[in-house]
């Protein structure tokens, strides 16, 4: 039975108490940050804070849609400090699974991605061949031919080897049917993460876990994910950052997604503010999916150390 | 338990005993009648046969691309006889719960659909307005003027009070938001069915349930269904036939459709045709989801009666 989490916001010597227990912070982004474009007050100066006390901040999100660059960008537009090295996306973390743990043999070693620009700049990065993505021929209605083709087998590529689903913003039937049928072919089905829903504008909107079920669904398999809660990404963080998981605390706004990934890697601690997705009655409810050591209304709260 | 279903290929007096217990044969259309553009050898001659015995036949399929008028030129043209009362599609079964059991107050009584003409005609037929659909202004990429509109409501219809989802060959980032939003405000989740995969070419497409799943992941909420195998559609089906139950055999090539409808209807018979999804090895399984009274190679098996 977890213990229940300790409430910091406001608490000056809890807050100290806190910060000197971690080396490293693990910062999921959407609904932590930033909710779509705003970013929240006092946000860049709550990292610029740890840096300054000699913390390592990782930043660690299941954004499918931007690639480490475009995180780096983002996050210095929006002045929080943050180098590439210090971004560990979804998309990278897929990248990095296939190269370095599926090996894919020559003439199978493609992949088929249903997602955006940044699941494409992270395989390419890794020398990963990629088709569907963001190409153009796959933006459009299905037609009589594409039905035979995908099932004679004669529109699909032999040399793809893996369906890697991230957050497409322009599914479609063509590229699920597509997608589907190198699934029955025999090709490794793999999900940048599976969050079913995407905060924006205080709403939300379709995630990547809502692009990837209906393959799901269709061909009866689960795809391996590589986000959070994965503890593949885990695995691949702490051999990245060489960091020692019981001075590592992941701050986030998720249960099922960040606050799992933390408990479940056996992390010191894990740190939920209420920005986000899920609320206090989230973690009361007797089936909580996951509950935190700590929770604080917002980031910038832990900016009241001296 | 379930018995082991009767094999009735090749052998006649079981055949004129199997099509002697019966008034009424409801038949699922793919994977029975024909596969995709293609009709089966001797299936219309079985039909006609069926008919001359004083029989009454009825198609009951649960693709809701099509309307029944639809159907009966698609029937025609493959010299299967019928007539327009003789079909009832999933189309049709949605409309009917619509307009007779939901009964949606004034203000409130538009329908948000996801899928194509068959569900937007059935919908007229009933007099219920419907958008969303076909609607060319629905088949594009969202926008951030989408986000933003769906998310604080400007963009969304205030008398959409059901969200009906069918099989949807434009489904879209922008039509699954637009639906996620009406959700969201409580609108009732109607499904015409839930069947994953779509039988076209010898091979596995999306279906229907495959285009709603997203909705269901991302709200947390099921549909009602009103295709087989619910029984919504059996009640509507005995209604609208006045037909006796012990006397109607349902016709089918899936188990977890057209059989489970048939056995959960308490239907006097159900038969099993190998032409299509699913095949002896599904219902020999532990846990087959259901179990035929009686199988075939193929229906026109039942044209060697005297």
């Amino acid at each position: 039975m977890a213990l229940s989490p300790k409430y910091i916001t406001g608490d000056k010597s809890a807050i100290n108490e806190f910060i000197d227990k971690f080396d490293t912070f693990l910062f999921d982004c959407d609904g932590v940050l930033w909710s779509g474009d705003h970013v929240f007050d006092g946000v860049p100066e709550t990292i610029m804070m740890l840096k300054a006390k000699g913390k390592r901040t990782v930043f660690v999100t299941n954004n499918s849609t931007k690639s480490r660059d475009d995180y780096v960008k983002k996050l210095s537009n929006l002045h929080i400090p943050c180098e590439k090295e210090d971004v560990f996306g979804s998309s990278y973390s897929a990248a990095i699974y296939i190269s370095r743990i599926l090996k894919l043999p020559p003439g199978k070693n493609k992949v088929f991605a249903l997602g955006e620009a940044g699941v494409e700049a992270e395989l390419a990065a890794e020398g990963i061949p990629c088709v569907g993505g963001t190409d153009p021929s796959f933006r459009r209605d299905m037609t009589p031919e594409d039905f035979k083709g995908l099932a004679d087998g004669s529109l699909l590529d032999p040399e793809v080897g893996v369906v890697l689903c991230g957050l497409d913003f322009h599914v479609n039937y063509l590229k699920l049917s597509t997608a589907l049928h190198y699934l029955k072919r025999g090709a490794v089905f793999l999900a940048t993460n599976t969050d079913s829903t995407l905060p924006m504008h205080h709403s939300f909107f379709m995630g990547a876990g809502s692009c990837m079920i209906p393959l799901e669904y269709a061909s009866g398999q689960k795809p391996l994910e590589l986000g959070k809660p994965s503890q593949a990404m885990m695995d691949a963080v702490e051999g990245k950052f060489q960091l020692d998981r019981s001075r590592t605390c992941m701050v986030g706004d998720r249960l099922n997604t960040d606050i799992k990934f933390g408990v479940e890697g056996k992390l010191g601690g894990t740190l939920h503010v209420l920005t986000g997705v899920h609320k206090k009655a989230d973690w009361d409810k007797k089936d909580a999916v996951a509950v935190p050591a700590y929770y604080a209304d917002q980031l910038s709260d832990l900016k009241i150390v001296a």
